[in-house]
C-alpha cells in the first residue's frame, strides 16, 4: 500500500496543495499552511483513495490501522493532549474533503474523543462545565445521528423537552446542570435505537467516524451532486482528522471569517467579520450579531496582527483572493481553513486586473480567473443600491436579472394577470411543469424550495429570466395568498423586487439603473470613473489577445449592428432577413406576396419589399465597415407571417380583393402539423425561387451602393435549412446569377460568399458534398439541436427541466452544447467539410455560441468563429480566450 | 485510337452482347443476333466513348471518317447496294443506343439516302412511288427538325394543308403525286429556315445524323431523365447505323412484334401481333388492327416458321423472355431488335419459376428475375376481368391498385365529397401541391400529361394511393366538369374505375376480386388450382433458402400476427401498443389516465387497461409461438387521445367530474407546437414511470401464462425515442423491476430481452454508450428520416413531390431509405453499437423495411432484420434474397 495517512502540526507537513487530487482540497491546504508557518491545529489527513478501497472491500484496508495509531501518536504529542487522558484530553474533529468541494453534501463530527471522563477533564480546563457538557452533547447528537443511525429528530425532542422543562428560550440558555442530565438521556436513547452503549473508548469512536465519512460519499444527496456537477466517482473523499481548537473559551478567544478583498466589489482590503469568545455555529445560528473584523483589533491585538499579516501571506502564496476561516483560542490564532474565495464578476474583473498589475499573476491566469458567463452580470440592469435598501431574505441566485413585480401564488392568476399587462413575481414553494405557463407570464420567480437544478431554476435559466430558489426564510401560505419571512406578511398584489445575481428579496418596487458598463457604452458615464468598466475592458483586450477563435454578433438590424461592434464584434455571423419583414407597413407587402395566386403576384409583392430590405442591408453594412456580414435567406414557415383573424385579415382581405373566408381558408392551408420540419428555410426559396432572387438583388444592390460611398462590405450569403448539396447548387445559381445582373447594371463588382447554415443531421452528414458547393458553413445549433435530440424548444418546459433535475440531460441542450451528440455531428461536418475544401470558412451561430463550453468546444474543433447575441460578445471573447 | 466502329453482317459481328458497356444494348444486341446466325440487317456500331470525345471536343474525333467509311464499303457489299446509287440506292437508319435503355429520350433518323435521284430508283425497284415518295418526305422532315432545326410544326403545317387540299382523311391515303410536291415544298422549307438545302449527298447526311444523335446526349429532358434515374453522364450513348429492310413493300411483306411468352400470365407460348404490308409506324398509328401472330403462318409461312425457330433460339441464348421486332420484306424474315420483355409481376414470377424447372436458369438467377417490389401486385385487389372489360384509355401505369370512384375535376370538389364518404376519382391536366388536400381525399388519380415522376406519380406512390399519369388519350375540360376519349364523354360525377398496374381506364364501377395469392391465404381457393400462387410460394422458398437477413413484421393485433404468419414472417419487429387503447372503453380509460390530477388517479386508471393490455398481449404471443415478438412501450404524444370537443368531449368531462370547460382548458394545454419534437415516446415513460410498469407487468404476466399453456415466447420489449443512454437505464430499471415482481409472484421465469428503437439522430450518434445498457436496437427509419432531415411527413407535400421531380431528392426518403444521410447514421450506430456489445441485435421496424433497395442497404449493413407491414413481408423475403 503506498502512503495512506499524511501528518501536518508543528510548523511541517508531508505533503502540500500540490496533492489535491490524493488528499482532496480541504487537507492540501491545511498542511500548504502549515508548511508555510501560518498557525494550524496540528492534524492528519487520509488519503482519497483509502475511501474508494473501503466501498469496494467494505473493511477497512490492511495495514491502515497502524498507519492511524502512528498518527494518533503524532498527533497527541503535537498538541499537548492525549487521547481519553482525564485531565487534558485530545480532541478532534474528522471531516470530509474531495478533490473538489461538495458543500454540505458529506458529513462532519465535532469534539470527537470526549466520555463521561474526559468531559470532566475538559469542564476543568476550560473552567466551564457548561462549555465541556454542551460540547459533550453535540458529539452524542452527531455521532448517534451519523455514525450509529439513531433518528436526528429523536434527539432534537429531547433537546426541545429540555428547554420547555427549563424555560430557556435557546440551547444558550440551557444550564449545565440540564446538560449533564441531557447527555445521560442521549446515551440511554442511543443504547435503546442501537441496542449498544455508546462507544467511550476515543480509538473506537474515530474508527466510527472515519467509516461514516467513508459511507456518506454514497449517500443518495451526494452522488447525485456528482452527477449533476459531473464530479467523477472514485477516488472518493478524504477525512480530515484534526485537533479541535475552541473560541468560546473567554474574552480571550473568538472565531470568525474574512475575505482577503471585499468579494463584492474586488477592493483590495481585508475584510470580514469575527465574534468574541463564540465558535462557528454560533455566527451561522444568527444570535449574536458579529463585529466588522476592523474592531478585532481592539479586543484581540496580537491575534488580530498575526491575521493581517497571514491574510496577506496566504494570498500572496495562493495568488488569489482567500476566504479564510479562523479561530482565536486563548490568545493564540489557528488558521482553520483557506480556499479561493466566492465573488460576483465585478469582484472577480477587478481582482483578476489588480492581481496582474501587482505582478501576482499573468495575463492569462487572469484570463482564467473570471468565469466567462459572469460577465453577464455586468451588462444586465441593476438594483439602484444608492437607497440601501435592505433584503428581507436571501435564496440561491438561481438565475440572474434584477426583476420587480407584483406577487402571485398561483400559475394561472400569474397567466391571467400577465396577460392584462401587469407585472408578476410567481411566488410558490417550488415549481411543477404544470406551473410552466405561469412562468412564461411572470417577470420573475421565487421558490422557498429546491436548489440551482431545481423546476424553477432550470426553466428561469432556459428563459432568461429573474429566478431565486431555495429561499428557506420564506414561508409560503399558498392557499391564504401571503407569504411571510419573520413578522414581516406579504400579501398577494404586493410588490417585491428580486436580485437574481445575489438572491436578495427586497420589499417594494426598487428603482434599478444601468450597469456601470453600459452606461459606459451609452456615453452617460466616464470610463476613468468606472473602475468596474476599466478592468472589464482591459481584461477583453487581454483576451482578444490570446484567442484564435474570431468572435461575431446575431443581428438584424443597424442598431443590432453598431451595439455588437460596441461589445467588439468581428463582423455579423447571422443577419435573420426575416424580421426585416414585420415592421410597419412591409407586412403588408409580405402578406400580399404570400397569399399572391401566382409567380405574377407574388413578383408584384416583392417589388415593393426590394428597397426597403435594401435600405436596411446599406444600414448593416455601413455599422460593419471592414467586417464580414452574414445575410441568412428567408428562413421561416409563412404562416408565420399571417393574420389569424381579427381587424388585421379584414384588412389584408380588402387589400388583396377576397372575402375574409377566403383568405382564412388559405391561411389553414398554410397551417402545418409540425412548422420545425415544414415548409420552410431555403425549400420556400426552391419552391418561390423569385424570393431568392427579390433577397439576392436587395444584398447587392445595398452592397454597390455602399461600396461606392467607400464602404468596405464582406456579405456573406447563407442559404438555410439545407438537407441536401441539390438545394445548395439550386439557390447558388440565383444568388450567382443576381451577382451578375446587378453587376452589369451598375458596372460594379462585389466580392461575396455564398456558404450554408449546417443546421440539419443530414446536413452534417453530407458536408463533404456540400462543401464542394458552399465556400462557408454557419452551424445553427439551436435548429440542429432540436432535430439531432428530436427536442422541440417550444414544447420542451413539460420536461426538460425534469430531465435536468434528475440528471437525465447533464444541462439543458439548448444552453450548453450536446457535446456527445450535436458536438459529435458538428466535429464530423468539420473535417469531412474541410476534407474538400481545406479553406472553408466554419463557425456556429446558434445560442450555443454565447456559451463559454460550448465556445471552449468550438475552440477545440477548430471553428473559425462564433456568432451570438450582442450582449453575449464580450462573454465569447472572454470564453474563447480561456479555451487556448 | 481504341477501335471505334464495329460491323455487323453476313453473320457474323465484331462484338456481342458482352460489349453492351461499349456499344450500347441495342448494338450489342444486334452484333449477338448476328453471330447466333439469325437474320440481321447488316450495319455498323460507333461506340459510345466517342460521343464523349464529340461532346468534350465539339467536333468528329480524327480517325473517325476514315473508320467510318470502311465501315459503310462494308455495308454497301454486304447489302449489296451502295449509297447515292440512283438504281439500287443503300439506305440507313441512325438510332441512338445507350448503356441504359432511355425511352423516347433520344433522336432516331430512318431512311438516311434518299434524294431526289435514288428516290427514283426506290421508287422504281419497289414498283411503289407512292412508298419511295413516302419515305422521302419522313427522311426530310426527321432530318429537317432533329438534324437542321426546323420546327416540327411547319411540316405538320405543309402535311395537314395536303391532306385537306387532296380530301385525304389520313397521311396514308395521299397519293404518290401529293408527296412529290409536298418533298419540294419541304425542300424549300428547309432552304427558307437555314438557308442551306437540304444535303443531298448521303455521306453529308449521315454524318449530320451522327453529330445530331450524339448532341441529343445533351437536350434537356434526356439530362433530367439521367438524374432522376441516376444513369451516368459518361460515355454517352453509341450510335447504330443499320441498312433499312421494308415491311411495306406488298403482300410478301409485313411487320410485327412478339414475346417469347405471354408477358401478361408468363405461359409459355410465342405470343404477339403482326400486319402484313405495313411499316413499324403503322401499327403503332392503329389505323390497322394487327393480327394475333399465329395468323402469320397463313400469310407468310416461311417468314413464320424462320422466327418460331428464332425465337425460340433468342430465348434459350438470352436465357429469358425476349421482346422481338421483326420485319419480313419480301418473305425474307429480318430481325431488328431483340431484348428482355417487360411483364407483370404474376407473369415475373411465373417466368423465373418455369425458367428454373426448365434448366435455363438457377435459383438465385430467378430471384433477381423478379422486382421484389412487384410482389405488391398479386396482394391487392384486382380487377375482375371475368366479364371482359374494354378499357377506353392507357396512361403510365403510375401507382398499382385498383380503384373506382365518381369523376371529379377540383380539388377542393374531392375534398368536399370525399369528407361526405364519397369515392371520389380527381382527374385533371396534372396536378400541383395545390392539389395536395384533394388528392388526400381522392380515391385514386388521373392525370392527362406528366411521367411517372410527375407530381401526381410521386405523391400517389409516396401514399400507396392508385395513380394513371400521362394519359394523352384524355381530353380534359375542367371548365365544363367533363373528359373526353375519342366519341367517349364523362362528365362530373360519372363512375371510373382504373387500374394502376397496367394503367388502363374502364368506364364505370367494376367490381373487384382477392388476387390469387389472397384466395389461397384465405382458404378460398386450392394452391393446385392457382399457378401464380403456385410460382409465387415456390419462389419465395428459394429466397428463403438464400438470404441471410432475418423477415418480421410490423403487427399490433392478434389477427395481423396470423396474417403475417401466412406471409412469413419470422416473427414481430414492431409491436404498436398504443393502437390497443383505441378500441371501445378502452379509450375512456386511457383518457381518464391521461386527464388524472396525480399520480393516483393514473394508477387507478391504469389498472383498468391492465388487463385488456394482458388480454392483447396474449393472443399475440400464441400467434406468434415459438417466435420473437417486439413490442414498443406507450410512444405517441398523450393528446392524440383526446377528444377535441363534441359528445365525446362531454362524456369525458361527466366521467371525470369537471365541466367542459375545464377539460377542454386541460386539452388545449397538452397543445404542441411540433408534437413530432415534443413530450412523446420513452419521455412519457420518464415523467410517468407507472405507465411503464403497468405496461411491462401486462407483458409480463401475458408471457407467463402463455408459457404455463406451452407457447415458447420470445418477449423483446422496446423503449422508444431515446435520446441518451440515461433515458433507457431509467426505463430498463422500471421493466427489470416488474418482471422480477412478475416472477416472484408467479413463481415463472420469462426470458426477454430489453432494447431500444433508435429514430433520433442523437441515439444513433451515441450508440456505443446505448449499447452498453441495451440488448438490441431497432431503427425507426420514419421517425429517423423525418429528424436527420427536418422533414415532417405530415407537412412535406407542399414541396416534396416538386423535389423529387426536379432529382433535388433522387427518391422520396419516407419510400426509399436515404443511404448518404439516415444512412449514413444507421452505419455508424451499428458499428459503435457492436463494438460496446458484439451480441446486439440490429434491425429496422420503419416502413423502409419492405422496401428493396433499402432492404438491400440493411443487407449490406450487416443487419439482422427487418420488419414491415404483413402484405410487405414477401417483398421484403425476396429482397433479403436478392442482396446476398
Amino acid at each position: 500500500m503506498d502512503k495512506a495517512v499524511f501528518f501536518f502540526g508543528n510548523g511541517k507537513a508531508e505533503a502540500g496543495r500540490e496533492d489535491r487530487d490524493l488528499l482532496g482540497g480541504k487537507g492540501a491546504n491545511l498542511m500548504e499552511m502549515t508548511n508555510l508557518g501560518v498557525p494550524v491545529p496540528p492534524g492528519f489527513t487520509i488519503a482519497c483513495n483509502l475511501c474508494d478501497l473501503y466501498l469496494a472491500s467494505g473493511k477497512v484496508p490492511n495495514g491502515l490501522h497502524a498507519d492511524v495509531e502512528n498518527a494518533i501518536a503524532r498527533l497527541e504529542e503535537a498538541a499537548g493532549r492525549r487521547f481519553g487522558d482525564v485531565t487534558n484530553p485530545l480532541l478532534v474533529s474528522v471531516r470530509s474533503g474531495a478533490r473538489v468541494s461538495m458543500p454540505g453534501m458529506m458529513e462532519t463530527i465535532l469534539n470527537l474523543g470526549l466520555n463521561d471522563d474526559t468531559v470532566k477533564g475538559l469542564a476543568a480546563q476550560s473552567g466551564s462545565p457548561r462549555f465541556a457538557y454542551d460540547s459533550y452533547r453535540r458529539l452524542l447528537q452527531m455521532y448517534g445521528d451519523v455514525v450509529l443511525g439513531v433518528p436526528f429528530a429523536d434527539f432534537e425532542h429531547l433537546l426541545a423537552a429540555k428547554r420547555l422543562t427549563t424555560g430557556a428560550k435557546t440551547d444558550a440558555e440551557l444550564p449545565a446542570e440540564s446538560l449533564m442530565v441531557l447527555v445521560q438521556e442521549y446515551q440511554a436513547l442511543i443504547k435503546t435505537v442501537t441496542g449498544k452503549p455508546f462507544p467511550h473508548d476515543p480509538r473506537e469512536q474515530l474508527w466510527g467516524a472515519i467509516e461514516a465519512v467513508w459511507r456518506s460519499w454514497t449517500l443518495k444527496k451526494a452522488v447525485d451532486y456528482r452527477r449533476v456537477n459531473h464530479i467523477a466517482e472514485t477516488p472518493g473523499t478524504a477525512v480530515n482528522i484534526v485537533a479541535m481548537v475552541f473560541g468560546n473559551l473567554g474574552d480571550d478567544s473568538g472565531t470568525g471569517v474574512a475575505f482577503t478583498r471585499d468579494p463584492s466589489t474586488g477592493e483590495k482590503r481585508f475584510y470580514g467579520e469575527f465574534l468574541v469568545n463564540a465558535q462557528g455555529e454560533d455566527v451561522v445560528a444568527g444570535i449574536r450579531t458579529p463585529e466588522p473584523i476592523e474592531r478585532m483589533a481592539q479586543h484581540l491585538p496580537q491575534a488580530y496582527e498575526d491575521l493581517l499579516r497571514t491574510q496577506a501571506l496566504l494570498e500572496r502564496h495562493f495568488r488569489d483572493m482567500q476566504d479564510l476561516e479562523f479561530t482565536v483560542e486563548r490568545g493564540k490564532l489557528y488558521l482553520l481553513q483557506t480556499r479561493t474565495g466566492k465573488r460576483t464578476a465585478a469582484a472577480a474583473v477587478r481582482i483578476a486586473r489588480e492581481l496582474v498589475h501587482e505582478g501576482l499573476i499573468t495575463q492569462p491566469e487572469a484570463l482564467q480567473r473570471v468565469p466567462a458567463k459572469q460577465l453577464d452580470q455586468l451588462l444586465h440592469p441593476i438594483i439602484d443600491r444608492r437607497s440601501k435598501p435592505q433584503a428581507i431574505a436571501k435564496g440561491l441566485p438561481a438565475s440572474p436579472g434584477a426583476a420587480s413585480g407584483m406577487v402571485v401564488f398561483d400559475a394561472d392568476v400569474a397567466e391571467a394577470r400577465g396577460a392584462r399587462g401587469e407585472s408578476v413575481i410567481l411566488v410558490c414553494d417550488e415549481t411543477t411543469p404544470e406551473d410552466f405557463h405561469g412562468m412564461v407570464a411572470a417577470r420573475a420567480i421565487l421558490t422557498a424550495r429546491g436548489g440551482m437544478t431545481s423546476h424553477a431554476a432550470v426553466v428561469a435559466r432556459g428563459m432568461g429570466k429573474c429566478a431565486i430558489v431555495g429561499c428557506d426564510a420564506i414561508r409560503v401560505n399558498a392557499g391564504n395568498r401571503r407569504f411571510t419571512v419573520g413578522e414581516t406578511e406579504v400579501v398577494e398584489g404586493d410588490w417585491i423586487t428580486l436580485d437574481g445575481a445575489t438572491g436578495d428579496v427586497f420589499l417594494g418596487d426598487l428603482p434599478t439603473v444601468p450597469s456601470e458598463v453600459m452606461q459606459v457604452n451609452a456615453g452617460t458615464r466616464k470610463a476613468a470613473d468606472a473602475p468596474v468598466y476599466q478592468g472589464f475592458a482591459e481584461l477583453l483586450a487581454w483576451a482578444d489577445g490570446q484567442r484564435r477563435l474570431s468572435v461575431r454578433a446575431n443581428a438584424d438590424t443597424p442598431h443590432d449592428a453598431q451595439v455588437a461592434r460596441a461589445f467588439g464584434a468581428e463582423g455579423i455571423g447571422l443577419c435573420r432577413t426575416e424580421h426585416m419583414f414585420f415592421d410597419g407597413d412591409r407586412i403588408h407587402s409580405m402578406r400580399e406576396m404570400i397569399v399572391a395566386h401566382d409567380e405574377g403576384g407574388r413578383r408584384r409583392a416583392l417589388g415593393k419589399l426590394l428597397p426597403m430590405q435594401r435600405g436596411d442591408f446599406e444600414g448593416i453594412f455601413a455599422a460593419m465597415d471592414g467586417f464580414p456580414v452574414t445575410i441568412r435567406l428567408l428562413d421561416p414557415p409563412l404562416h408565420e407571417f399571417l393574420p389569424h383573424g381579427g381587424e388585421e385579415a379584414k384588412l389584408l382581405a380588402r387589400r388583396i380583393g377576397v372575402t375574409r373566408r377566403e383568405l382564412m381558408r388559405l391561411v389553414e392551408t398554410l397551417r402545418e402539423s409540425n412548422p420545425m420540419l415544414g415548409h420552410r428555410g431555403c425549400r420556400l426559396g426552391v419552391t418561390y425561387p423569385e424570393i431568392t432572387e427579390m433577397q439576392a438583388r436587395a444584398i447587392f444592390e445595398a452592397a454597390t451602393a455602399c461600396q461606392q460611398r467607400g464602404i468596405v462590405v464582406k456579405p456573406e450569403i447563407m442559404i438555410p435549412l439545407v438537407s441536401t448539396v441539390e438545394e445548395f447548387r439550386h439557390q447558388r445559381r440565383i444568388v450567382d446569377r443576381m451577382a451578375e445582373i446587378v453587376r452589369t447594371e451598375t458596372g460594379t463588382r462585389v466580392e461575396y460568399l455564398v456558404g450554408t447554415m449546417i443546421e440539419l443531421p443530414r446536413a452534417a452528414l453530407t458536408a463533404a458534398a456540400i462543401a464542394k458547393e458552399a465556400e462557408f458553413f454557419s452551424f445553427g445549433t439551436n435548429d440542429l439541436t432540436q432535430t439531432t435530440l428530436g427536442l422541440s424548444r417550444d414544447d420542451a418546459g413539460r420536461f426538460l427541466p425534469l430531465y435536468v433535475e434528475r440528471g437525465i440531460y447533464p444541462e439543458d441542450p439548448f444552453q450548453v452544447l450536446d457535446v456527445d451528440g450535436v458536438g459529435r455531428l458538428i466535429s464530423m461536418a468539420t473535417a469531412d467539410g474541410r476534407g474538400s475544401r481545406p479553406a472553408l470558412k466554419v463557425g456556429i451561430c446558434g445560442e450555443h455560441g454565447g456559451d463559454p463550453k460550448s465556445v471552449a468546444f468550438c475552440h477545440q474543433t477548430g471553428l473559425d468563429y462564433v456568432s451570438c447575441s450582442p450582449f453575449r460578445v464580450p462573454i465569447a471573447r472572454l470564453a474563447a480566450a480561456q479555451a487556448t
